[in-house]
């Protein structure tokens, strides 16, 4: 199966350059990139692209997306009153079955906001890793050793998708964070760690509350802690990274860590915003993520990049930072680092065909003055004209392609939805 | 001509309830709503809405729509360069006619983005007056006295337009801020606002300096000269006040006066956050707006509710400010009082038929907890299915019914755009 996308304006997210030419995919690779392809060869399929601009797809990296249930469920309450009074009761009734419907919706908004692989963390993995697999859906599971859920064995089992290079859905290994595991926890994922050689995930100083705690219970910050247990000796990443100190930013430079942002989340739950050019200024990669649609409440890296630079802006009182091309690679190059989809960073002849085209001609990219700061100031999911991940156009002209019905979709998680809302007295 | 809108969900904006029903609208003006509306009676138009949400349009209650040929020109610079490197010399080069194309984008995405009616302020303001009526765009338009471009007899015949009740353009008395004007000015202006009956308007406030400079100079914040001059007798409204004391809360109740917010522009400026919670707490009335696109630089109200509220949860530290429906609230009712729209604010019978539809089965919208949360926080242009100016149907389907084709206000305006690029030396 060969693609020919021709007649486009191109960033290869190599550099910040944008040219015309046409890219050429075999499969679910790209093959040929440039000006200079040979546009009357045989191909299987032409999309015209009408100076439209192909890039590398979004790497949403930190997102819970079967919490779709849990969507405008419990807005505008305090923190302790949404987390156990909304979230957890709630999610104490999901059961075999719900995640594998509930992160269909999530991939749907995925595809309609360009993005291309999520990096998801919640119960049931292996149901998502289904979905993603039945829709075409890049996926990066987080395993969490649990020894009743999903116990060591489980968890080797799992892992062992990744054996398939060319397979959507990869796993990695992780914990929820450093305040909610007991003791078993923390020395069984570390066995993990070593046995598969994966690097570690977690939550980490989203809040202040947490480091303090931390610092009070064990003398160290959650940085401090899980490094001194070399759970970081692989790399990895943290998820938020709000409040992190001098020597957390010295430890995560020196494992080669990814902070993964989720400035929506950060903002709507009151938690704070995460010190992005001090991290940049030390040469840490930054990627961003959506969070869980319970938090934020939309799937939309468009929202993060324009939030991630703009609260700098404020925070900072610095109009300067951060510039526009700099938060479309942690949107595209730096989250496929924190996900380690190495093959899905750029636009280059043997990466992997994860593709969109942004619509240039809808009026919030016009005129085109300058198209990545439209892209980051100015996008927003309407000018997702295609989504392609692993050379399958999933998404074109608001249309999906998952092979399934979406309003059947709809009434399925709206069932399900109603079901789980009901909070057990 | 009779249109039956039929099978909605409808939000009218007096409540925050929402049944099903449906919308008929005669000529510009809506003449029933409700459940019991008959569908099978004589219609010369018939939308079938399948279940998807009805509500008013957004107001946009402070831009500057020609300014579309500034997006993302200058981004990531200081307010200094900005302003006086990137800006005024590229609007320098405005000469007659560039405004009439320039607006076309923006009304563009005004259509994109639900927006029904947008409050501007600019040069050339008969050029966008011209282009509203052209397109069948709402649009009020204030009016700046200026002594070689707009004098009082020019001001006094724009104001005129007025008269016609129905007509979709209108002028109120303004000026630019209280820094910029000579003495001569702020006279003029008072003459014509009490020959006018005009209420008044003004960037107020919007950054500190500009409180300051005017304490040093005049001893008095902005809101208390104005005041002292009797400028606000009238109500009327002012942009920005991102820097208000209590005694400037006072007046502002005192003369009922809104206060229009912009919160995307005042973060992507570095200029602060406007102090909502507390406006609200004083029973002020405050609506929205995106400011001009080379500062924000989408035209698009979604991102607008979302900072408001965002904004005011992050740096309040309280997650429970500020609650869907009032953002809402905001967005179209008080945005319409802002404006002096008084028929433009909810879905009733003998309003005019401003009317956008928001699509459910887009995946952001979905499940259906809570639809007006999931507009506030979920919602961005991708789920506009339908905008309605004045009982005429402008976008649907992501096409536009404007009656000019849209690729060739793009070349045009891109040729402008190029055109005034070029700073003289």
């Amino acid at each position: 199966m060969k693609t020919l996308l021709k007649n486009a304006r191109i960033l290869t997210m190599k550099n910040d350059r944008i040219f015309f030419g046409h890219v050429v995919v075999e499969d679910n690779r790209i093959v040929e990139v440039g000006p200079a392809v040979n546009i009357y060869a045989d191909y299987d399929k032409v999309i015209e692209c009408e100076g439209n601009l192909l890039m590398p797809g979004f790497k949403n990296a930190h997102t819970h997306s079967a919490m779709t249930f849990l969507r405008s469920k419990a807005d505008d309450s305090n923190l302790q009153d949404w987390l156990f009074k909304e979230i957890f009761p709630r999610e104490a009734n999901l059961r075999p079955g719900c995640v594998r419907e509930l992160t269909k919706v999530a991939i749907l908004e995925y595809l309609t906001s360009g993005t291309t692989a999520a990096f998801d963390m919640y119960f049931y993995p292996e149901e998502f890793e289904e979905t993603a697999n039945k829709f075409g859906f890049r996926l990066v599971n987080l395993l969490m050793y649990d020894k009743t859920a999903r116990p060591v064995k489980k968890c080797l089992e799992l892992y062992k998708a990744n054996k398939n290079e060319d397979g959507l859905v990869k796993y990695v290994i992780g914990m929820h964070s450093e305040y909610t595991p007991t003791e078993e926890m923390f020395e069984t994922t570390k066995q993990l760690l070593d046995k598969t050689k994966s690097p570690f995930y977690t939550h980490l100083s989203e809040i202040s509350k947490e480091v303090e705690d931390c610092i009070f219970k064990r003398g160290m910050t959650p940085m401090e802690f899980f490094d001194s247990m070399h759970f970081f000796d692989r790399g990895g990443a943290i998820f938020h990274g709000v409040y992190l100190s001098d020597d957390d930013i010295e430890i995560i430079k020196k494992r080669d860590v990814v902070v993964v942002s989720n400035p929506s989340s950060n903002m709507k739950l009151a938690s704070g915003v995460a010190e992005i050019k001090k991290l940049l200024a030390n040469k840490v990669t930054v990627a961003l993520g959506t969070d869980g649609p319970a938090s934020n409440n939309a799937l939309d890296m468009f929202r993060e990049m324009y939030l991630v630079t703009g609260l700098q802006k404020l925070i900072l009182k610095d109009p300067v930072s951060i510039p526009a091309y700099e938060v479309l690679k942690m949107a595209t190059v730096n989250g496929a680092k924190a996900m380690g989809l190495k093959d899905c960073d750029t636009l280059e002849p043997g990466k992997l065909a994860d593709i969109i085209m942004i619509d240039l001609r809808r009026p919030s990219m016009q005129p085109l003055n300058n198209i990545i700061n439209n892209v980051v100031y100015a996008g927003s999911k309407d000018v997702i004209k295609m989504t392609m991940i692993n050379g399958k156009v999933l998404y074109y002209n608001n249309e999906f392609f998952i092979g399934e019905d979406i309003n059947q979709i709809y009434k399925k998680v709206q069932q399900l939805t109603d079901e789980l809302s009901v909070i057990k007295k």
